[in-house]
């Protein structure tokens, strides 16, 4: 792991880094210095590490919780190469769909093959982290809403380390098989008229969760237009199982 | 409006009063003396205006927002004599449902003539509440699930002073119609094994409100069974829009 910047940024300390080819960010609270809980985000589709949504909600987590919050590029995201097989498959995808095919299906498919490289990835990146004495190994969490709950739900069904995840904006048909292996509390967020996720695959993949406690939120609006106060819920619900 | 009693329990002044022939309970903060928010809430069924979870959550609204609370005996419930059509009519439902007929349908047709009293007894709790120094005409939230969700969606429909509520465990075969008429903000609440009311009619009756702001929130288990985190969120709902 390579620090490469260490800058502040409305007060909450922010450090660039490398771990291999992986470029990502940690936040901190100013002048940490003892293990605290961990939040991993996944950014969406076509976003980025730093993207503004992601600062936001980080800042957040770290003022308000005292929570260390982490975030990396996906590949072909952000500051990482572009990948032909992706871009093949972004443009094939787009012809199907234009030839009359189903996008949701297509999607899915996307984020599966993703995901096999994104779950090692993320677990490097917690295995990194927690070695730094201003985070240590305390307890973990993810949260991560459409693309970052297509990776998240096979990331969170992996690592025994995530004791809550907040997920969403996504279908049973990326994950439904590795959401039945999570068993931590699980807030997840629907957009009532999403227009990229048909509402039966998001109450399939809520359904499918095998977690004793879950908590499923939906809201109206497009896949974008999740309201503003479900932050204040999120930052509560890492609250409980994290603080 | 005639009081009969007034006692403090656990720190909240509780005030028993009879309108007309409603008997009725009213929490207000210690010391009140002007306009404050007030929630009417009603209550389940077979329990009555002071059954365990109502007091509890009566005395949350008040210590934590400040609020007042008012509750009514339901037609042939707690304090009110029983009506032998009410009695007839459990009667012939329990003999369908044992004849295997579908539960859901039965209690909605009974939801829906109970309501065709309690909208207007509702409203006029509202006149005379809001005529005492302590409470005031302030902005008024509902509270209401399962029986009180089936008599909440007409009250909240017809009554323009209402200006939140928290509604749940009921399905659109009771009230769509008037849902549709609903265009407060509305937080629904869904049991997502709810033995009584089908998931899809819950999330039907959902659909159905004409809220610009309505969010669901499912939890695993049935009926009964609603999570304890509910009523935090409850209590920032209502803080949100009645504060």
């Amino acid at each position: 792991m390579r620090f490469i910047s260490e800058t502040s940024s409305g007060g909450v300390p922010e450090q660039l880094f490398t771990l291999g080819d992986i470029p990502g960010v940690l936040w901190t609270p100013e002048g940490a210095v003892a293990t605290r809980p961990l939040v991993l985000m996944g950014h969406g589709g076509g976003q980025h590490k730093k993207a503004p949504d992601v600062l936001a909600r980080a800042r957040r987590f770290v003022t308000e919780c005292g929570f260390a919050v982490v975030a990396v590029d996906v590949p072909a995201h952000g500051d990482r190469p572009k990948i032909e097989d992706y871009d093949r498959i972004a443009t094939e995808n787009q012809a199907r769909v234009e030839a009359g095919e189903e996008l949701a299906p297509l999607i899915a498919g996307f984020q599966a093959l993703v995901a096999r490289q994104t779950v090692p990835e993320w677990r490097a990146v917690l295995d990194a982290v927690q070695q730094l004495a201003h985070v240590g190994v305390g307890p973990v969490g993810y949260w991560g809403v459409s693309l970052g709950c297509g990776l998240g739900v096979p990331f969170v069904a992996a690592e025994p380390r995530v004791r809550a995840a907040v997920l969403g904006l996504g279908g049973a048909l990326a994950s439904a098989e590795a959401a039945a292996r999570i068993t931590v509390p699980v807030e997840f967020l629907v957009q009532w008229d999403d227009e990229r996720v048909p509402r039966v695959q998001s109450l399939a993949l809520f359904d499918a969760l095998a977690s004793a406690e879950k908590t499923l939120h939906a809201n109206p609006g497009k896949h974008g237009e999740i309201p503003a106060f479900e932050l204040e819920s999120t930052l509560r619900f890492f609250a409980r199982h994290l603080g």
